[in-house]
């Protein structure tokens, strides 16, 4: 069998930069590595080609009847700008204190090789091993996904397995398995006024027609209530409470609000009655502002009364509020609180339905769950005990991945996400790294869980 | 005696453009034109320097018991660009319809020769005329006479005269003369807002913080009632009332809301109770917003809250508001107001008084007004009748001079200024021209007015 670090190495040295052409090189590096890696552990191997980078798909596939687990990676990583900022160069992994640095390490080419190091070191152990295994590595997860929902429609029978398995979430600390259960939902757009036709001189005109920038402030004021609550009716009608054990696990996981503040940088928090900051962000919908635009922005002054302004807003979605009725709810708000004097058109940007799986077992009200889906999480549970030496913590998070839901919904399948990555992980930043303990870690973790799922 | 049509040629032709350093032939052109035209007509001159390009002073002073009038002007012009949309080339003046096309045809070199004609054939009439005459001639007009203000500071002797005689204001048609007898004062500053430290991720944090656009909009949306008024206490408190004789002049000027609608490109006007547009652009203050900024502005959807967000702002002042006093009343409401969570940081920008003059015979009311400057606007009503056949009509405008208030701080002198340009003379923009035809009923009135001035 292959040393998971050099193997890590290896892959690193391809630099799969998704996002720019010039990094094509290291795609088909890094799609030429896996074909070789999953061949290497007798895998089949096929690259399914899209719009524009192809998904790796290998198979171990034995008896029908037994348990088909799909592991989801990516083999694209972010570009590695600002290059200054980098202490190693990132596409020459070294390794320092623990840690291997180099872009994509951690996010996300570490985590998958821990999959395939189990997948290969338990082939090795039981080469008769009950279990189906399919991995589904695209190229384009740093990129948004793009071509991945509709990869999976039109590849449904190549993904014909009973849930997904993956490592692409985080944890608070080397020594706490965190599982990741929810992900919030979105739904993002802008708003866009415009008064009069072109921009004014504010001496000359001003005084006598509504600007877009005061229409706009108005408009937006009325969207939150002073508690932190979003302003808009039927905006909470499908929230679900969270559940009691929810709360617990959140409790357990230790956060800290005076650190959470500190870390932030902000005077108070802010958030709706009922709720603490950590519950808020997993448990919560909100409308979020994320760019006011309009007028003169440079240095000084220029007395213009703009033609346009514009907002950029998102709304971060919880089950079981869907897009559509959250769209109906608050662009019907919008219209109908528009000041009068300018034109309103609000510009649809994308959605994402949010996602939950709740875990068996921990529910006072336990919903029907698919056999093997459960029994990964037990197993889960069990490995959890064995090599972190503790409870694993099963918690939502606040922000979205879209493939999660596009998996749901067109597959209907659910995903164990098992966390790997650590907050000083550098994800997306200069000097990324990932944590060799937490690699071994996860290597037993994946080995045990699979194994156990073979055996159920 | 020189033809002015040819001399506005000449001038033309020194592309002086105050705003860019490789210009600065085109700027010594000008003062050199300048000076070998006044010295024409018999003027001794100087060229006084600034910090950037020096004011040209010319003069002709007989008796000290004389009446003295300093007609100011300016040389320097905009910037041409964008050059493609030139019809004619901007440096190179071209007369078609009766117009001189040209940067600078009528901002302002068109109108300061009409004087400088004027006064060239009244000395050629009457070479014993019982007048002082001072030229002021700056050449930062077009970039904010930034050095204007000291320059007056420190040659208060050479401008010990009774009034300002200018055309540097516009008129509606080229068979109307108006008057400027009033110009809204200024009170710029930005309002800068600072949440958390760093911008942040909106779905690992968004619901727990007070999100600084969202502080912006509840805080700006505070500034004005439904009605259009500035919604701040105190801010009206210094506001005078307009005389009757205004609005009355104000209806004679025949403007139609309609075409100003169309004009504006606006569904409806959004003026305060009591003010048609033309009255509430001139007759009342206001408070605008220039610019927002903060988050992600460029396309599609970036999921950020922002650590920043920020407004720029500039109040327009009416008599007898001063900006200090509107300072302290919209500073005090705007920091009482600023949402909890975020600081607030104001940024002073620039400030400029209102101006007002009133001409005598008008006012119910009429204030005490210095002797010659009465005369001056007597003669200004009789030229009036004599040249344009109608009455002059006296109107304040809605933009802000801070030169005119300069003068009248630093120099306590009044400013009678009579219009030159019209709306179709693209000041300012590609294909400036001059109307002829107004240049010609300029010197005349301008000839006239002075020959008064000098009888009486």
């Amino acid at each position: 069998m292959f040393d998971p670090i050099e193997k890590l190495k290896e892959y690193v040295r391809h630099a799969s930069v998704s996002a720019d052409s010039k990094f094509a090189d290291g795609m088909v590096g890094a799609q030429n590595f896996l074909t070789s890696l999953f061949k290497e552990i007798g895998f089949t191997v096929q690259s399914v080609p899209t719009a524009l980078h192809p998904v790796i798909v290998a198979k171990r596939i034995g008896d029908k009847s037994w348990p088909h687990v799909i592991i989801y990676g990516h083999y694209d990583v972010q570009p590695a700008d600002p290059l200054p900022l980098w202490k190693t160069p990132p596409f020459e992994p070294t390794i320092k204190g623990g840690r291997m640095y180099g872009r994509g390490t951690a996010d996300n080419k570490g985590p998958l090789l821990a999959h395939v190091t189990a997948v290969g070191q338990l082939l090795e152990e039981n080469p008769d091993l009950r279990l189906n295994i399919t991995f589904v590595v695209e190229g384009e997860e740093e990129i948004g996904s793009k071509n991945f929902k509709n990869f999976l429609r039109k590849n449904k029978k190549l993904l014909d397995g009973d849930f997904i398995f993956m490592s692409d979430t985080g944890i608070p600390s080397p020594d706490q398995l965190v599982v990741t259960v929810g992900l919030r939902g979105m739904l993002a757009f802008e708003i866009e006024l415009t008064g009069p036709k072109t921009d004014l001189h504010s001496g000359m005109n001003g005084g006598v027609l509504m600007n877009p920038l005061q229409a706009l402030a108005e408009l937006c004021a009325t969207l939150h209530t002073p508690d932190g609550r979003v302003n808009i009716p039927g905006f909470y009608k499908d929230v679900v409470e969270p559940e009691k054990w929810e709360r617990e696990q959140l409790k357990k996981a230790g956060l800290k609000k005076a650190a959470y503040q500190k870390f932030l940088g902000i005077p108070k928090f802010h958030t709706p009655p009922g709720y603490n900051p950590f519950e808020a962000i997993r448990f919560l919908p909100t409308l979020e502002f994320n760019g006011f635009s309009g007028g003169y922005q440079g240095e000084g002054t220029k007395t213009v009364i703009p033609s346009k302004a514009s907002a950029k807003v998102t709304c971060r979605l919880v089950p079981n509020q869907t897009p559509e009725n959250v769209k109906d709810a608050v662009f019907n708000a919008i219209k109908k609180r528009c000041p009068k004097g300018v034109t309103l058109k609000i510009h649809e940007q994308h959605v994402a339905t949010p996602y939950v799986v709740i875990p068996p077992d921990r529910s006072n009200t336990p919903k029907h769950q698919a056999p093997r889906l459960a029994a990964c999480f037990r197993a889960l549970d069990e490995a959890a005990m064995e090599v972190w030496g503790k409870e694993a913590l099963y918690l939502r998070e606040g922000g979205s991945v879209g493939l999660i839901a596009d998996i749901k919904t067109v597959l209907g399948l659910d995903a164990v996400m098992m966390g790997m990555f650590l907050p000083q992980d550098n994800l997306h930043a200069p000097n990324e790294s990932f944590h060799l303990g937490v690699m071994k870690k996860g290597i037993a973790t994946s080995k045990r869980v699979l194994g156990k799922l073979a055996a159920s």
